[in-house]
């Protein structure tokens, strides 16, 4: 029995039940206190931080000698972190032959590394945070939220479905087939858990590690060796992580390039070598339906699943807090410069307005309502700065001028006072008519989103569900104090394949999605092929090997 | 509830903690005894299928007008059935509008209907019988047990799978995140399956119910609006199976289009357009590695399930009952004439050689041993007829003459005496060296297998598991007294793909996978992708739709 699966088995215990009963619980915690993480972490670790830049990051990989990599932080900071290079086929190859004995050891130990892999990143928490931060562009406080703890508990719900689904079926059992008056049939039969070979992660740069996490976690404790391909902005994050998992491995006796980094830069891509190679049996992706398709498209018999994007809707036909609504979705359109893939980006509202408990509001009533608070919000540059971060992508600002030009402005983009050197832009949000597809009916990523004049709430409804079975979603809010109207919605977003969330107004967005609890993707519309996490995402990435042996015979 | 569900639930949960704990166990009885289905079951059933003969089978379909279908028996019958005819996309369309309501309707009412098929289909297992005894070519006993109980509890299993699956998510959760010392955020969540859409089950010709009830169960049970695609030439027994199914679904209120039959003709195939539409979400493939290939290349986004072909092989290296060896090798190769998927085709065996009970015998005695037991096992020609039963398919005869001149023929294939009428051939055995793959590395369906001379017991192993992860394999066997063969050969096949078995020389054979506890194909080679049936075989047909609702917030 492996003793870091003893000494952490309790938690995975939990991590099962919860997933099942989906209530709340986290393995770890996300206040970022010197109380529960130790009171210097924070400061130890953002000097451990600053000492990684400019300098190369070795992780003993099979490499050619050179060093690739070229990473800036969106605050403006060039990291000037390389990694070890190497080609598509050598570091298949050092996987492929890494994973032949860690496909032969028992579940219990494979668990038992990735639980302690979880334990140790987490421990790491501040030092990924600054990571993700100078990564993705999130603020600090959402890195070490959502780079951290809460990408951890997405780890290990991956392990917890992949150990629950793993265990199903008995490692023995001797089969008794009566034969009526005669001796019975016996045979012995052994039940092995094989893993598909070598897998493959493709990260993203808004979320490095929350998306990597998942597939990294369910195809290593399935037994497959593990190539991680961070996005080439977002390398740091995944490598830190990559750094204590190969540790583990070593420690617990197995060959570390188990788990492998491929690093690469945007001038210089790799991973279409990786996603065309016959070796490769399972890959992970996350990014946009353009590149997603080719992956899909040219992954051959590998087992692909995927989170891409989608055009996420909230629909507001009435509500008993006008203002609490009108925050909440100002929050929602704010966090991380809506750089989510959860982000709202349309919301449909009846032409002729809303019932609200101050009464009747006009459309533009409500546009005015949602922009006063994004105002309000946003007013005060530090706590503005705090809540947007930067923008990761110098494309996304070009959108979001380019998005004033859709429709009639309710409220423009801004740079944030006092974010010197990085790139920031406030929300704008453009008001148009249904009717202009053109403008809203694709995923225009970034702070832009629009306000739709609809006929009624039915046209209003139609058109957010539907967008999301056409253009994917993978969140849909919904404004409303008529139970017929939630009623219809519940049932249209059923079949649009997007999560509702219904007349949230206190602290708690659209955009989150909490593990154990929140199915992230359906994998039923185009925005990705896969849930985070659900059966579908972990009972593919192994096997079944059977032995029968004949006991005794008649 | 459904009073379905509640009428047969306790056989539905049996069959849940069977799948678990791999025991033996059957839901529906495999002998064909009066005593058990009715005393006038057999003759009253046999009457029946007369009268379906030369007749139009009507299942009140959508309809262009024409009658199709040219089914014709492997033992000489014509069966001159026919059926509604219509166009892939008339019946993708009726299957559409049919799956809405289906999608709709709780787990406990759709697999309350999968329970009830699944009764009524068992109390018509002796026209089943003859259904698939005259299109397969099946000798009546093994139509009866393959055709009906055995597929019945395929099915079952499917159903037990998938419902294991789907219940795994509650229904609903009140969702309490605690806020210090501030009132927690609670959150009540609803959760609910929701199907892909339709789903396609293409046949395969040998085993026309056993092969096809699986995948029609596991996607009508997880909401999915079901067309069956039978081979041309053995559409009457799902046709059978169908009619039944849509008598339940019309009593349990549903749109008996759920399921439907998608009949054909060999000379005016229909497949193809099935595969290639936008509409069809799911499909499960039993047919040649070729057409196989062609499915998952054009299925689109279909998720895709398949049990293609492969070349199976037995392992020589010793035994203590030669005797009983070449008595239970020689009626593997024999029953139905090898034309099972699961039939051994190649025989590994050192060319110095083996130890057995009787003292070292050479390669050629080896060889002389499985030739007098098959001429012993089929010299007389009723036993012979009932356990080979008809050839398939009048391109097997051809393969069978042709394989003679592959190697050194050890015995020949012969009609058998008073099939008259039917297509009949006793096995063909080959022996060939190990040098001569092209010889035996690649399917030849039939009565067909070869004895391969190998340098050593290493040889034979590296061979027989290489061949299973190259080309497919299905089933493996073993024969050894020595134990470190058996880890090798067992560490060989849990990579190669290929449930192996091990000193099989009673009453029990290579070829048969029971319900419940073996796992039919592995999805570890190129033999097919999914298993009969496994987590992973269900969980992908469904998906989670979720609502949450703020319930009180701070």
């Amino acid at each position: 029995m492996s003793k870091f699966f003893e000494a952490h088995k309790a938690t995975l215990f939990q991590a099962v039940k919860t997933s099942k009963s989906r209530d709340y619980w986290s393995a770890y915690p996300e206040i970022a206190s010197g109380k529960i993480y130790g009171e210097t972490a924070k400061d130890d670790q953002a000097a451990e931080f600053e000492a990684l830049l400019g300098n190369p990051f070795k992780l003993d990989q099979p490499t050619n000698g050179n060093w690739t990599g070229a990473e800036t932080s969106p605050y403006g900071k060039k990291l000037g972190v390389t990694y070890e290079d190497a080609s598509a086929e050598d570091i298949i190859a050092a996987s492929k032959a890494a994973g032949k004995s860690w496909g032969s050891a028992s579940v219990e130990e494979r668990v038992g590394v990735a639980l302690e892999m979880l334990e140790r990143i987490n421990k790491k928490s501040f030092l990924i945070a600054n990571a993700v931060m100078h990564t993705s562009g999130q603020a600090f406080m959402m890195a070490f939220q959502a780079g951290g703890p809460h990408a951890q508990d997405r780890g290990l719900e991956a392990v917890a479905y992949a150990y629950d689904a793993m265990t199903q079926t008995p490692n023995e059992v001797t089969w008794t087939k009566p034969q009526g008056k005669h001796d019975p049939i016996v045979l012995d039969k052994k039940f092995r858990v094989v893993p598909r070979g070598v897998a493959l992660v493709i990260g993203c740069a808004t979320f490095p590690t929350w998306n990597s996490y998942p597939g990294m976690f369910a195809s290593m404790v399935t037994g497959n060796a593990v190539i991680i391909k961070p996005h080439p902005m977002a390398i740091l994050p995944m490598a830190i992580s990559i750094k204590i998992g190969r540790d583990v491995l070593k420690e617990a006796g197995f060959d570390p390039n188990v788990l492998m980094l491929a690093a690469d830069t945007v001038d210089d891509p790799k991973t279409k070598d990786f996603v065309i190679s016959d070796d490769v049996n399972i890959i992970d992706f996350t990014g946009s339906n353009a590149f997603g398709q080719w992956v899909r498209d040219n992954a051959g018999n590998a087992q692909v699943y995927t989170e891409e994007a989608g055009v996420n809707a909230i629909t507001i036909h009435s509500t008993d807090n006008l203002r609490g609504m009108a925050s909440n979705i100002a929050f929602s359109l704010s966090l991380y410069s809506g750089q989510m893939c959860t982000t709202p980006q349309n919301i449909f509202i009846p032409r002729d307005g809303i019932q609200t408990n101050d009464g009747k509001k006009s459309f533009d009533d409500v546009a005015d309502a949602i922009k006063i608070s994004l105002d309000k919000l946003l007013g005060d540059p530090a706590r503005a700065a705090a809540i947007l971060g930067a923008v990761q992508n110098p494309a996304t600002l070009e959108r979001v001028e380019a998005a004033g030009k859709l429709g009639k402005v309710v409220r423009g983009s801004q740079a944030v006072d006092g974010m010197d050197g990085a790139r920031s832009a406030t929300p704008t949000v453009v008001a148009v008519d249904a009717k202009n597809e053109e403008a809203y009916m694709q995923e225009r990523f970034g702070p832009i989103s629009f306000l739709i004049a609809c006929d009624d709430i039915e046209d209003a409804i139609a058109r957010a569900a539907g967008s999301a079975k056409s253009h994917g979603a993978i969140t849909a809010a919904l404004y409303s104090t008529n139970e017929d109207v939630i009623d219809a919605a519940t049932e249209a977003y059923a079949w649009g394949g997007a999560p509702l969330s219904i007349n949230l107004t206190g602290n708690i967005y659209v955009n989150q999605s909490a593990a154990y609890s929140d199915f992230h993707v359906t994998g039923a519309n185009p925005s990705g092929n896969a849930s985070l996490t659900d059966g579908a995402y972990v009972a593919n990435r192994f096997r079944i090997a059977t032995v029968r042996r004949q006991a005794s015979m008649a």
